[in-house]
């Protein structure tokens, strides 16, 4: 790149996947994938954009010409043009729609128009729509003499005159049949369809319960718009499977690309709620200070039932969490799970406060303390198990993502509890109040 | 079922979708299930056992009798087949397919040799195979000719006598091309296979990252043994990330239908590895259990450095995990990240230094203890970004899966080193040794 060699990088560059492209991106400063999209001019895939993390992508736009942008984009899938504009400013946005040809734009503005995140902006607008009449053989016509068909298709859709789905072919059931074969005969007529402004999690659960590999995607008329292909939805997948895992470790939209700006206002919502519960908890312990001073042992040892039920607490909310995300808790098996957590919570409590109280009697060569510290824990281990199961349900019912709170008031409740009953049942056994 | 009126019962299951006859089976005990598939007969479907738990699947397998499910088995296709018969045991699995007709039975063994969790586990072995001498019309008259095709498929296979790949064709080649044209000039050469013994998760990281449909499997000596489709990848890509979220989250292998003891002990490795951590931290406390007997407020404040280091590096280790598992972190990016998250520890500690700081000696009227709170925060923090990323790197170094034991090392070390930090400098500025 620094010697601008056109050539060699065109032919260097030129055998590689788009997935690779977008590893090489990502390993550049910015300044050189400026240079390198600018240097191979027509010859840069912009297809390679849908592979690199989203920060990179939108930094690296900002720096193309809108123009370059418009005609990259104009030889993209609809579907992958919609993925590299949906995250520009409005203005840029506009610019590009307008030096595009009058087709392209037509169809991603209306893409671009459904909420974010939904079916509408994920899905295809290039599809095969043919009318019941047909037969299989001038279906097969029809594909072999037109040149404007889509990259990859796997089925074609039969439509009536008012675009309203009537059908799906699968391209292999066109293959098995004879020439005369009318479509309407071979078509499945008991057809998945999405609306257009259905969540994509929502969308990607339909095609993994059902198997799907193509959805048609139809407005709030019905009528038929695009269709949804399962190598976008294993992106969604896989996109919201981050999610979960970055919202349940309190980090929020991150990727390795952040710098470190960014990275600490993303973290510090997070550690601001915590030095609030925390501080909840201290307040908590401060109520025990007269305590603590004629038995420093307390100290010493308060944490351990904080942090066991912390443990607890966590294990139970992140199978209510996942169970929740993948639509698996539901009335008919919340009044079961509920008292199982409880049970499990009993039951791990009383194993556990024969262990800690065995050690912490000998340790301390105070028996009772053992008793107490054991007693504490039980409670705390029930506690852990309630919250974590009622709190992610509680907040799934206010339409709150438990992924994002929930561990929070998990945390908070199980120290606050473990703190609270320990020092209170050791201040009352050894009479300190 | 109660009432044992069978046709009824197969009225109302028979217009189900697999995953709904699965549902249905879930939300019955565990007698009706085996009444329902025995009543229902050859009715019953048996792919919607791929569709329920795990536990319940294997319950329901050992109370049906193995001719009924080796009849019901025969009629999948092989991936579906292995997924219902792998869980089985020995004795059971190969009585049941010795009662199978021998072509299901010897490809259903063959995949059932390879490795659990592999690539050749989750294969299909039908498909469709041509040789590359034959024309667009020959490939289309024996696809319409031959009855024993596979039910659904999305591209062909191009092979030499020796059963070795020479590329794939998709369907929508074939239909486009004009029927004089050879199966050689039209296909892919630059095929993507996979070896049977690779595990499951690299073939899902194959398939999202060059957004397949269906990929080829190869034996040992490179001859196509079957094919992977992506339905049964965004299986895998979902049951892996909620293996990772368990696993980040501190339970082992539990779905919501597992019982009480099955939970517990699943749970309790985790809760015992804590009590050892805990118990580590309240040693380090006790070390300074003079320092705290001469100031209270000490034991008051102390879990709320610990718990901040405690978040902070759950944070870095979520994303690190993350990354980890998705093969985005590298040599390349490894350095800049471990700075980034040094300096985030240290930009984040900052801030909440002074804010605690500033709490802390409004609420003791002591601003020296704010002082000494703030440089432990300090401390903690960048020890927390340190271990957050540092653990997880070096557990996947060590081949151990950084999701399983990463949280526990970072809580013990951020919980130590808060403690220690705070009650040192605490006992060093206030001549409390």
């Amino acid at each position: 790149i620094a010697a601008g060699d056109r050539a060699r990088l065109i032919e260097r560059m030129a055998p590689l996947h788009e997935s690779e492209t977008g590893d090489v991106i990502e390993a550049l400063t910015a300044d050189e994938r400026v240079a390198l999209v600018t240097l191979l001019g027509d010859e840069f895939d912009f297809l390679a954009l849908t592979e690199v993390d989203d920060s990179v992508r939108i930094e690296l736009m900002e720096s193309l010409p809108n123009a370059d942008i418009a005609r990259g984009v104009a030889d993209l899938d609809s579907d992958d043009a919609v993925y590299i504009l949906e995250d520009l400013d409005q203005d840029d946005r506009d610019e590009i729609l307008s030096q595009m040809p009058a087709f392209e734009r037509i169809s991603l503005k209306r893409s671009l128009d459904f909420p974010e995140d939904s079916a509408g902006r994920r899905m295809q607008t290039d599809f095969i729509a043919i009318p019941p009449f047909w037969t299989v053989g001038q279906t097969i016509d029809y594909l072999r003499t037109n040149d404007d068909l889509p990259d990859d298709f796997y089925q074609l859709y039969v439509i009536d005159p008012g675009y309203n789905l009537l059908g799906t072919i699968p391209l292999d059931r066109i293959l098995r049949a004879q020439r005369a074969t009318r479509v309407q005969d071979i078509m499945n007529t008991q057809v998945r369809q999405i609306e257009a402004t259905l969540d994509q999690e929502e969308a990607a659960r339909i095609f993994e319960r059902y198997d799907q590999i193509e959805v048609a995607v139809v407005d709030e008329s019905q009528r038929l718009v695009g269709v949804l292909t399962i190598d976008d939805i294993v992106d969604v997948i896989t996109e919201e499977a981050n999610e979960d895992i970055h919202r349940l470790g309190g980090v929020g939209d991150e990727d390795i690309s952040k710098t470190v700006p960014g990275v600490v206002r993303s973290r510090a919502t997070w550690l601001l709620v915590n030095l609030g519960t925390a501080t909840l908890a201290s307040l908590v312990i401060g109520l025990f200070d007269a305590t603590i001073e004629q038995m420093v042992a307390l100290a010493v040892l308060m944490p351990i039932v904080a942090s066991m039920g912390g443990v607890a607490g966590t294990q139970t909310m992140t199978v209510t969490v996942r169970a929740i995300s993948q639509r698996e808790l539901d009335k008919n098996n919340a009044k079961r799970l509920i008292s199982r957590e409880l049970l499990v919570g009993l039951t791990n409590g009383a194993i556990f406060a024969v262990l800690l109280g065995l050690i912490t009697a000998f340790r301390f060569s105070n028996p009772a303390l053992g008793v107490v510290i054991g007693a504490a824990m039980v409670v705390n281990m029930i506690v852990a198990g309630g919250c974590g199961i009622l709190i992610p349900m509680g907040l799934d019912k206010l339409k709150i993502d438990p992924a994002v709170a929930s561990s929070t008031f998990v945390m908070t409740l199980t120290d606050v509890v473990g703190f609270f009953a320990f020092l209170t049942l050791a201040g009352w056994w050894f009479g300190l109040f």
